[in-house]
């Protein structure tokens, strides 16, 4: 069944399996080259580090493999900084402050682009085979940038029209985010909610309207996602999760247990911690922040906001304050080498008769 | 690829493909039988009919196929009338009422589970072969009086729990509905969000917790998701959707016409029409009542008082005031006649080559 299609020709791997870029130091140099390694596509997850940082991580990755491998980065949104906002959003993160004893109150300073432009610059210069995008898709002028560098570029969609408007900007390949998926929505036009499509409905109509590859993702933590993802419409797939778990991978401990030790119904949609929505497993932060949600400054003011509250919950494996992002299939999750994985799918696929 | 499976055996059909017992005058007998003379199975939604009208269906099904059918029962619910919410939610309905010139305002008697003990009788005395049920399990003196007539019993879930409450009551199978599914939401137990699980998460994690024989539901709409399903673990789909275009549904014309034009982003799930959260089209009804969702009585109450007016809008044409039923692949519906739908998916299933 492991033909070569046209996606893993383009990113010149042999399993159509990729790792998705999760940020926030998931993707460890040693799992994204474990996963190249193994024959799928490690991404490194670049959406919170800044250009020396992500150079850093590139550096590493490529002691560690010679396979192609993709940084994943956030196009950037820079929206107005309301003090009011950001005084009362202050005022309702005080409790979990105080609960973990942080009595550091982050500056918020105004967006710029600077910081990913810089990060592109490093891409090009580290000549990183795939660049990833989530959260919208950047100028023309920075895509053809890459594209003048022979760098594979992959956008994000959450419906059709966002897959469309990804193949008219020039991208190779779209990941079509279904509403399983765990961590942040992808979603750049309309409302997210209206975007909450699943995965099974997903990729045959987007499919049967865009000509370029697309690449599952939601939802899918084995063998037998990679392979239903294949009959809907896809060319690969996008597995976050279930990489998150595994023995490479740096998320911290306590997240990495609540994943497996987690059911299918006790996950939630929230923009309490970031101020976009972002799947994760249900805990206090979550329901004490649900009656502000609807007021809390945007992305990523409120990520600024809460970066205290997250590190310092991991420090001290607060499970309960943390950001336990996971997708809709915790249960398929292992705690397992990254290749390991990724040779369990591959057996399991050869496995499935109907 | 149309090996017979333990499902397929059990309910005496040649492809594993169920279309949905849709409820209110959906599934005429001429599309379930359509159907099941088509080498699926049909199904007839009798969830808002009478005894005698169940029987009258029964007859007219038996007389246009000698293939085996199903018929789909809604699991009584018998909520407290209170008066003063019955008022209130008659003065937030008023508006379509009267943009609808309906004069009548419904009488809101106690619920009771009589009709429902009718129609099982009526089941066992037509010897319908299987009976499927929506919205809970039944009493176990009703399940064993269904068993001991040899009548093959469906049961619904939309969660892992779910599904082994079903298993554990002595169901032979059951509907997997994931999020992506039209209608009603089938959650018994716990909150219908935490049960918003996609179909492609939901189906592999349900196969490896429950030992009876699976059926997906939600999202698929052709050949591509019958595959994908099987792929997942289930051993067959049940369809709504896509067999509500076809022309032997009896939907009103306007929702056939707005299930056609209509996209995967489109579509919401609101409780307005019954009191219980079921997936649609977005239309005016809902956006008007969406306020004071919250606060409406409980299904069925909602739903008594809501039915004059959703009768009216479908005999004056006018979709906003109608409940517009839909999954999430609306893009991939025809109208056809039923039977070459299922002839298409399975074209369609022997050309998917990976």
């Amino acid at each position: 069944m492991w033909n070569k299609n046209k996606l893993t020709e383009k990113l010149g791997i042999s399993y159509p399996i990729i790792q998705a870029g999760m940020a926030g130091g998931i993707t460890t140099p040693e799992l994204v080259a474990a996963v190249s390694n193994a024959g799928g596509l490690g991404t490194l997850g670049a959406g919170y580090l800044n250009a020396e940082q992500t150079r850093e991580s590139i550096l590493k990755i490529k002691q560690l493999t010679d396979k192609p491998f993709a940084v994943n980065l956030f196009t950037p949104e820079t929206p107005e900084v309301r003090d009011t906002e950001v005084a009362q959003a202050n005022e309702w993160l005080l409790p979990c402050r105080e609960a973990l004893n942080i009595s550091e109150v982050p500056k918020v300073k105004e967006y710029s682009t600077a910081a990913f432009e810089q990060q592109i610059q490093v891409i090009i210069e580290e000549q990183v085979p795939i660049c990833s995008f989530t959260f919208g898709i950047p100028s023309q002028e920075t895509l053809q940038q890459l594209k003048e560098n022979h760098i594979v570029l992959m956008g994000t969609a959450t419906t059709v029209t966002e897959a469309k408007a990804n193949e008219a900007s020039g991208m190779d390949m779209i990941v079509m985010q279904g509403s399983e998926a765990g961590g942040h929505r992808g979603t750049f036009l309309g409302s997210f909610e209206d975007a909450m499509i699943g995965t099974m409905a997903l990729i045959p109509q987007a499919a049967d309207q865009v000509n370029i590859p697309l690449i599952a993702a939601g939802g899918i933590s084995d063998g037998r996602g990679v392979l239903a993802a294949l009959v809907l419409g896809a060319q690969g797939v996008q597995i976050g999760t279930a990489f998150l778990t595994s023995l490479e991978s740096g998320a911290n401990e306590q997240h990495k247990q609540a994943v497996l030790n987690s059911k299918e119904d006790q996950l939630t949609v929230t923009s309490a911690f970031s101020g976009k929505p972002a799947r994760g497993i249900q805990n206090d932060f979550i329901t004490k922040m649900k009656e502000y949600e609807m007021h809390l400054p945007p992305y990523p003011i409120q990520n600024t906001l809460t970066q205290p509250i997250r590190r310092e919950a991991g420090k001290q494996s607060q499970a309960k304050w943390m950001s336990l992002w996971s997708g809709q299939n915790p249960r398929s999750c292992k705690q397992l080498p990254a290749g390991e994985l990724i040779a369990e799918m591959v057996t399991q696929i050869d496995q499935i008769s109907l």
